[in-house]
């Protein structure tokens, strides 16, 4: 039998429009549900083995201008990389334990070796603007799961090797890597 | 016996200094523990039969300056009054069921009958800026737990007497009551 390829062809037409559709309100407030199941939202790990990320209120993906709300699960050993960004931050601690290790030495020439403080379910804290850390389940057999709360969105995460490497040297990661599929850079300008 | 007054002077005077010292820091983030077990923090129902508020993150309380996050607990019948607020805020229902009213009637003259919206353990919801609104656990057995986020504390709240006061005949209430025990009106000018 003949396929009719016109048939095909206009399928795959409403095919496509529907996914621009898709990604479109995916990256967009037009239509965004007032009450949302945090189970449907998209999860992902974002290329960091044992991380569960959900934006759970975004600026690029909600249109949410002044706070951004996460829910992340970390597998035991999976951990932030050691990171600073401006932005007032503060954690909820739903399930399980591990530990914040922090510095509080923005002033100086690199972060140095961190304070370690056991986090654990139902437990807060938050991280001082500027100061490096890092978030690091370090239960053998149990997921951390924590809400995390940052200040104007999306967030500028500057990256560090290790505790050595000076704050100049930090690699600026923006957008990070949830804000990347929702990131619309600004038009370059005419330069004549 | 006869009693030593001056002992019990000086005890006297120890437990005043000892309540001033507390005073002062349960309204400063001097000294401020980085982790904290929020079943430790302050919990009040600030004079709303059925409420349990707790500022996990606070700014008067804490010194944060862009976000303040609260866990909230209303028992059966418990709700918020009908309100509005500049700011952005963010829910997320960690436990129960109940009802969100809102209006999206900031630009006529007053809220309007509500939207009714079921909200549900593992939801999350938005206050858009301005809009009139009020949670209820409307569940007739079980606790309705809320984490709330909002930006630019402390909260400004203008409260409906019912959806049909106009949005100009709202009253505010500031500081808002979890704000009072920390807050300091600025100081008086000088007019001469």
């Amino acid at each position: 039998m003949k396929p009719n390829m016109g048939g095909l062809y206009f399928s795959f037409l409403i095919a496509l429009l529907l996914s621009a559709n898709l990604e479109a309100s995916y990256c967009s407030n037009e239509g965004l549900q007032t009450v949302r199941n945090i189970s449907e939202l998209t999860q992902d790990n974002y290329g960091r083995p044992g991380l569960s990320h959900i934006t759970i209120a975004g600026s690029l993906i909600h249109g949410f201008k002044e706070v951004e709300v996460w829910l992340q699960t970390f597998a035991p050993g999976a951990h932030t990389p050691i990171h600073r960004h401006s932005c007032e931050e503060v954690f909820v601690v739903l399930k399980g334990t591990g530990t914040l290790y922090l510095t509080t030495t923005s002033h100086t020439k690199y972060p140095g070796s961190p304070q370690e403080f056991p986090i654990f379910s139902n437990s807060t804290f938050h991280i001082p603007v500027n100061d490096a850390h890092q978030v690091w389940n370090t239960n053998e057999s149990e997921d951390l799961q924590v809400l995390v709360i940052i200040s104007r969105p999306p967030v500028k995460v500057f990256i560090y090797d290790d505790w050595f490497m000076p704050h100049t040297a930090a690699k600026l990661k923006f957008p990070y890597y949830w804000d990347e599929k929702c990131y619309q850079a600004p038009p370059v300008k005419d330069e004549l």
